[in-house]
């Protein structure tokens, strides 16, 4: 992956997060990208869905359907993965995940070390905006109950 | 929960499998319970939606919405859960899980061990009709394909 590819799947995630802020809804988007092109892409859908489930990588999981070599895939996330959806990567055999905000954590155990002793190649790029949003989602009153609905707590 | 209510969750679980598997899906079910009642349910959704992450828990987690106190719940699933789905119980706290066939398991990474050291209550209650479903639907030649793409092979 070259870096105007990576740059693509990191605001292409971005634009899902910011979309979903400005829904209202919990600001994680996900990216999913196959030999250079953007197969999927995803956000969290609390709040627009009402889902338990469908964090940013299972929606944008779940929108890639069946069409692509997963195996073979780079997924991008604004935020960095729960455990469910560290399993998730795992099951599917994504072998490389770009992590957009590895700060904004405090509230749900992270997975990078355990993505990585599993073999995933994880690459955190701090993105400012992607993690601006998640500051102020996570800790503004209005929207903190909401996204720690999204985390179990 | 007396033996009467573990039935119910067990009959439940059950028949959402037998739905899918005449529907043609995956034939894995799912039913929770709360205070005695089946409070969600749900099945494999891969043949019948053509999703990706919709496993049998899955389904039931999202179709229990918020409303429900999860961390106060039992899950019944007719086949032992995949690393997403144990990842995914274990995000939304639920305490007890029973599971109806710990035996059909060969194509992937089981997690009971996992999710008795996360200190969930596993109970393994190998259930002959589910056992049977899962056995069939992952040899017979028609569907075998099917069940391998539902858990990433």
């Amino acid at each position: 992956m070259n870096d105007s590819e990576l740059e693509v799947g990191i605001q292409s995630a971005y634009m899902q997060a910011l979309k979903s802020f400005n829904e209202g809804g919990v600001p994680v988007g996900s990216s999913l990208m196959v030999d250079g092109a953007v197969v999927a892409l995803g956000h969290n859908q609390r709040f627009q869905k009402g889902s338990n489930i469908l964090h940013g990588e299972m929606d944008c999981l779940e929108n890639a359907g069946h069409a692509f070599d997963l195996t073979q895939s780079t997924m991008f996330t604004t935020l960095s993965p729960c455990q469910m959806c560290a399993n998730a990567i795992l099951l599917f055999g994504i072998p490389r995940v770009v992590i957009l905000d590895n700060t904004n954590v405090t509230d749900f155990k992270t997975n990078v070390d355990y993505l990585r002793e599993q073999g995933v190649e994880v690459i955190i790029e701090e993105h400012a905006p992607s993690m601006e949003l998640n500051r102020r989602f996570q800790t503004e009153p209005e929207t903190k109950g909401l996204w720690l609905g999204d985390v179990g707590k």
